[in-house]
C-alpha cells in the first residue's frame, strides 16, 4: 500500500538528518496521496538510523491508522489538520531546528529581509498566538493545527509554506515531502541570517518591490530563476 | 566486577564526544549500582580516544576507590554527593558544553521558554549560588555537590534532571548513564536556543499550561509522546 | 572551446561547497578569457554534486550565449556587468554565505576592524543602495551590476574585491575564478568576526596605518607576507 | 638538524587544522631548542595539506635563518621576540581563530569568568595597545612582539600563556609546541563562551577565590586535577 509514497517519506525523514535539522527523533515528515485521501507519516519515537519505508504509518484524513504496526508520530493530528485546511499541499515537515525554534520561542514573526527568504516565502513567516487553556488541555496536537490555520486567515499557504508555532517550533509544507523538507532547510537558514541581521541592525527592512520580484521570478507565471 | 556497568559508563563517555559536548577530557560520566552501593566513573585525565571499559574506576558512596588502577575523575566527589542526595538517579554527567557553560558563567537560571525544554525538564534549569571561601578552600568538589543539593531544596531532581554550577558548567543526571548523557545533549541545545531567543526578545516567556502539558505527555502517568 | 577555463570554473563552483559557502544551488562562479572576450559560467539550477566542466555555459560580453546546451545562471548579467566595468578582474563569485548575507540584509557596510580583513580588502566592504522601481522591474540582474558599479565610484575594485548587495548577498571577484572564491571565503570569515566584535564593542575601530601596512605587505610593491 | 623538533612543529601546525583554528594558511607554530638557541618554525605561505617536517625553517634568536630552503613565516620575528622575553616558554602559536580574533578586533581583554578559563589561564587574557606609527612603519612583526612583552609587565607569562594583539589576533605559548596549541584551543573556546555569556549578562564576573582554586588545583604545587 502506497509503497512509493512510503519510500519518499522515509527518505525525506532521513534528509532531515543530512541537513542538520534534527537531533534524536526531534522531527517528522509526512506526505499525502490526495486521490486516496491517505497520509503517510513517520512512526512515533523511532530513531532515524536504520529507519525503513515499511515502518511508515498510514492514516486517513480523520487521523485514524489505516496501516502500520507502529504508532504514528504524536504530531500526526497537526499534519492531518494542515492537509485538511490547505488543499494544495502534498507534504508537511516538523522540526525543532535551532534558529527557527529560537524565533518561535521568542514569539516573533520571522521578518522578510532578504532575497534568500523571498525566493521561497513571499512574505514574513508568521508566528502563532498563545494557545488557550481549552486548546492545551483538549486535543492538543489537533489544536496546534487549528492555531496555525487561524494564523493563515488572509494569507496564502502556497506562497508562505511555513509557520512558527509559538514556544514550540516550525512547521513547513510543500508540494510533496521533498519540497517540504527543502522549505525547512530554507526556513532554518533565513532564521539564522535574520537573527544575525537583527543584532547588527534592529531597524533592518526590505523594499516590497524587491520581495515581489524575487518571489515571482521563481514562482510567477514567467519564472526564469536558477542560480 | 560490574563489567556491564563499566561498559555502559565507558560508552556513555564516548557518546559525549559523538554529540560534540566535549573537547580534550572536559567531561565525565558515571553510573551507580544501587544494590551494591558502588559508582563506576571515568578515570582522571584519560583521553576519550581508545578509552576501555576496564579503565573505569569503582568507588563507594563515601568516594573511596574500591577497584581500578587509575585515579577517578577529580569531579568524582560531586557525582557521589548527587547519588547520595538524589536516591532515584542512576547516572551523572558533567561537561563544559559551550552554551550550557556560557549560561553558568553568566550566572543565570536557564529559563523554560519552549516545548523542547519542557519535553525533558519540567521547569527552569537552576543556577547555583556563589560558593563561600570555606567551600572553595575546603573539600571543593564535594562542596560543589552541596551547593547543587541546596539549590534543589523544594525542587524535584527527577523532573529537573540538570543544573548550572555558577562560573563552572552544567551537571545532568538520569535513570542511567545513557539517559544522563541524553539530558546533557538536551540541556546544551535548549541553552543555545534560549540564548538566541533572549537576544531576539529579552521579554520572552512561556505559558505554564503548555509547559506542564509537554512534560506530562512525555513523563506523566498517561504518557503518549513520540515524534 | 575554452576547455581549461571550463575546468577551472567547474572546480571553483565545487570549491564553494567545500568551503561551506553554499547550500542547494545558492552560489555561482564565472571566469573570463579577456582575449576572446568570453565568460564561462555555471549553468542555471544545476546541483553541485556531479557537475561537469562540459556543462559550463559560455557567454559573450553582451550576455549572449555562445556555447552550451543549458541556460546560464540567472545571475549571469550581473557577472557580465562586472567584467565590463572592472577590466582587470578575471573571476566573479556570488554566494548567499551566512554572515556576508546577514550584513547585506542589515544594509550596513562591513567595517575594516582587523588585519585578517586588511590582508585581502584594503578598506570597508561597501553595501549598495536600495534599487529603484525601474531597476527592479527592468533588467533586474543587469541593474544589480549597475548599483554595484555605482557604489565603486572612487573606489578601486582591485583593492576591494567584493561588495554586499543590499537585502541580497555578497559578490566577490579576483584575478581568476580560484582567487575570487578565496576572497569569498575571506569575506564570510571577516563578516563573522566583525559581527562578533560589534556585539562585544559597538565602538570598535582600527588604526588606518595598520590597515595600510597589512594590505601593502601582502599586495604592495615590496610584498613579503606569508604566514 | 633538530629532526625531532621539526617533526613536533610540523605536527603541531597540522593540529591547528584538526582543531578548526585555521583556514588557508592563517596560523603558524614554532618551538625552541633552548640549549642550541634555535627556533623551528613553519615556512611562509605553505599550505598545511602535505606539509613535511623537512620544510620547517630553523632560525636563531636574532631571527636569522640557519637552515631551510623556504622563507620562515612572516610572523617569525614576533615568535623570536617572545622566546627572548619569556625564558621558560618552549612553543609559540599564532592563529586567526574566530572568537579569539573577534575579541582582539573589539580591543577588549578577555575576562576570566569561568573555571574552564581558570584551569589554564590564571587571570584575564590581556589585549595589547594600539601600535604607534613608528612601530607599524618600522620592524612591524618584531614590534608586535614588543607590545605583547610591554603588556606583560607585571604579569607572569607562564600563568597567562596567551595574549590578544589588538585588531589582529591571538598568540599563545606553552612549554612546547603541543602545549602551545592546546592553549590556543582553550583560548578559542573560552573566547566563545565568554562572548555568549557577555551577551546574556554584561555584568557577569567571577569570584577570585574560585579562579585561584581552579588554576592551583591544576598548576599549583599540590596539583591533583584531571576530569
Amino acid at each position: 500500500m502506497l509503497e512509493s509514497l512510503k519510500s519518499e517519506v522515509c527518505q525525506a525523514n532521513l534528509d532531515l538528518v543530512k541537513h542538520g535539522l534534527v537531533i534524536f527523533t526531534w522531527g517528522n515528515v509526512s506526505a499525502i496521496d490526495r486521490e486516496a485521501g491517505l497520509v503517510v507519516i513517520k512512526p512515533s519515537g523511532v530513531a532515524y538510523d536504520g529507519m525503513k519505508p515499511e515502518q511508515m504509518v498510514v492514516v486517513d484524513l480523520d487521523g485514524k491508522v489505516v496501516e502500520g504496526s507502529l504508532k504514528p508520530s504524536s504530531d500526526m493530528p497537526t499534519h492531518v489538520a494542515l492537509y485538511n485546511a490547505f488543499p494544495e499541499i502534498g507534504g508537511v515537515v516538523h522540526t525543532h531546528s535551532t534558529y527557527g525554534t529560537a524565533w518561535a520561542q521568542a514569539g516573533i514573526d520571522l521578518p522578510i529581509v532578504g532575497t534568500t527568504h523571498a525566493d521561497y516565502f513571499a512574505d514574513t513567516i508568521p508566528c502563532t498566538r498563545d494557545m488557550t487553556e481549552g486548546e492545551v488541555k483538549g486535543d492538543y496536537e489537533k489544536e496546534t493545527g487549528t492555531v496555525i490555520i487561524e494564523r493563515f486567515e488572509g494569507l496564502n499557504p502556497n506562497h508562505i509554506p511555513g509557520v512558527l508555532v509559538k514556544n514550540h517550533a516550525p512547521f513547513t509544507w510543500g508540494k510533496d515531502a521533498h519540497d517540504a523538507v527543502h522549505n525547512s532547510v530554507v526556513l532554518e537558514q533565513v532564521a539564522k541570517m535574520a537573527y544575525i541581521g537583527k543584532m547588527l541592525n534592529p531597524e533592518m527592512g526590505m523594499n516590497g518591490l524587491l520581495t515581489k520580484k524575487h518571489f515571482e521570478r521563481k514562482h510567477g507565471k514567467n519564472a526564469y530563476y536558477g542560480q
